[in-house]
């Protein structure tokens, strides 16, 4: 009856589509507390040398290494966060704790465990050499040295560092801001039970844990039915308040299918059709220099264009230079049908045995079937082709899950 | 001097004992919008099929798959979200939108593609099977099946599947509320110019990043003075208001090092010195049923204890069976001399290079020296021996950043 005006494209020719209309978003400055999982925009050097002045790193004795009497008289006591014990001289020691800055003419620290202490006097048992367990000033961190770069991602280290060093300001890339929008007549809210032909927006809650666990913060607008004014509306608006938007339902070749021809009045449609399966109609554009993307309403579908696209997509906003999921060979335990003219991703489990990996399938892979993506570890690429994918071949796993592990 | 009251345990022991201690926290009811990331704490059983009458899955007719006749007469149109059409009987079809209701008699779906329209009639170039392009009743769950289990996390999978079910309220384990405390009289907060003698406080910040990357929530209280009442105050505090308590800091053998006698007063200390490197004078006690972990106050040494023992404690709290990083084995591309007594934990960066994985150490290891794990991605464990782990030789490498890449 009618056939999609838009040109089917590889997988990888849409990624250079997205990639090729995006840019990290400006830098903002940001305090550092809560800015673990955001990327550096500019370099870091620091100010001051760390430690500024020689510190110990035992808890002990302070002495002058090159004394050679064993007992010497203990004249104070240095505590970490005080600096106003006298200075250290042949004969002399001052008792020190860790962290503690040592006193002037110091030069080395005898532990506890290697001393006896008895009125006033200390007495140590062998030889001492110069800078033993101590910090030199400078040994962490010189002053005009650059710690961190312009890219890196800042995390619980990074955040240390920063915070040992007084930048409680930094530059970085923003989290991305990323309206998602429902599409469709048929949609009620979870909390309501459909009537008769409804069912419940599930995309909304999945795509914003999806945007979520990417590192970007959600902005769900709800449904909205498939209708222009309001869909228009609905996506203005979204676009207004965040830096993108995903919308899901509307794409295919329905009657009621708006989204298409209204992102290509709004903005330029930068591909309407890609060869893969689920997600065939995944839909980019651009309105108003913001990427949209317009996602299949099927639940796996949307997910699965998600985890292949447009996740890589949002981390390429927030700045990221690692933006892919890590791939690794696997083999088949199962048979699988290829698709004759797409690429598609099966939802599978990978499991370990002597040393081999080897990926099965999780059921039917039908792209309502939410069931297929749950408790998967990898989406399995299987090229397009007339035949089969045979039990024992060997395919590419995008491992999508967190990698921990039950046993150690 | 004085020597630790604790005998010195491995780290798989100090596990065995952190393990005894902790249950996962509590059931609680949890709305679906932001459950992502935590664990459920019970089956869930779907109270209805999904879908629960056929649905189309093209845009197309609806007509009777035994129906010979190539020409029929449209009755009407039946979009995702109306259900009003009437019976299609043999001679006629249904136009029908993906997602929308099979009309009563109908028993296949016939894609637009595949028509022609004219005038109100459809014709079919071939012939058509019962059930083609419709999701059956309960095809993709049945009422009354079991389709999450106890302890499963929560991801964008679940959540849509939830959604689509209808479960807005799930019953998780909570989120655990961690409460960080700093202690010693020579920290001063980031934004503060350290007067001699003093530092600033990094622990707090790193540690609440990493609580919160560990999927918890912190509740950081600041910095406590070594002092008893204070620090007894503070601890007694941070355990009142939330799950566990990290302290940093106080835990050496120096003559302010409080946090061990006052926890060993305040509830049971489990242990208090472990075989590793850093890390040795890591603390595990246990206050009002509540985890206390004391920490070291060296910056790298807090970190790698939280990486490698307070991790999975706080993962076993939020209810997760899978608590451990990945660990694979790696060479070493350089020498690495080994401690005598402790198991060493060397930050290191890893490449792999024709198939083979090399761990290289990050620069110098000093536990003050956060560059030593900034920008690191493994944590290497080197077995205590009198000798060298040498350049070639394999060693397991726990894998600690997150896994993204920078080119698929």
């Amino acid at each position: 009856m009618k056939s999609s005006d838009y040109p089917m494209i590889s997988v990888a020719e849409a990624w250079r589509r997205i990639e090729a209309q995006l840019r990290p978003l400006p830098p903002t400055p940001h305090i550092l507390a809560g800015a673990a999982g955001l990327v550096l925009a500019a370099d870091v050097v620091a100010a001051e040398d760390i430690p500024p002045v020689p510190t110990a790193t035992m808890d002990g004795y302070a002495v002058v290494a090159g004394d050679a009497q064993p007992t010497r008289t203990i004249l104070a006591q240095q505590a970490a966060g005080s600096a106003d014990a006298p200075p250290v001289t042949p004969g002399t020691a001052v008792r020190i704790m860790t962290g503690a800055p040592l006193p002037a003419g110091a030069d080395a620290v005898i532990p506890f465990e290697e001393t006896t202490e008895t009125d006033g006097m200390v007495t140590v048992a062998g030889s001492v050499s110069p800078g033993l367990n101590l910090r030199p000033p400078a040994s962490d961190i010189g002053a005009g040295q650059t710690v961190l770069a312009a890219g890196s991602r800042i995390g619980p280290p990074e955040i240390g560092l920063l915070a040992s060093l007084g930048q409680t300001t930094v530059m970085v890339h923003p989290r991305p801001l990323v309206a998602i929008l429902s599409t469709g007549e048929e949609l009620v809210p979870p909390e309501v039970t459909p009537a008769s032909g409804q069912i419940r927006d599930s995309n909304s809650l999945a795509l914003a844990a999806a945007v979520t666990e990417a590192g970007c913060t959600a902005l769900p607008l709800g449904t909205v039915p498939d209708r222009e004014p309001a869909l228009r509306s609905a996506i203005l608006d979204g676009l207004a308040r965040a830096d993108g938007l995903l919308t899901s339902g509307g794409v295919s070749m329905g009657v009621k299918d708006l989204v298409k021809p209204l992102l290509a009045e709004l903005g330029t449609v930068h591909f309407g059709r890609v060869a893969q399966k689920p997600g065939k109609p995944l839909t980019f554009a651009s309105v108003g220099g913001k990427p949209v993307f317009g996602l299949p309403g099927f639940p796996v579908s949307s997910l699965v264009c998600f985890e292949n696209l447009v996740r890589p997509a949002l981390r390429l906003l927030a700045g990221h230079i690692a933006l892919w999921r890590p791939e690794v060979p696997v083999r088949l335990t199962h048979d699988i049908r290829r698709d004759r003219e797409r690429l598609e991703f099966v939802r599978a489990t990978v499991d370990a045995i002597d040393g081999v990996l080897w990926a099965t399938p999780t059921g039917a892979q039908a792209s309502s079937r939410l069931a297929s993506l749950v408790g998967s570890d990898a989406l399995l690429r299987v090229e397009a082709g007339p035949d089969y994918a045979y039990a024992g071949d060997e395919v590419i796993a995008i491992l999508t899950n967190r990698p921990e592990r039950a046993s150690r």
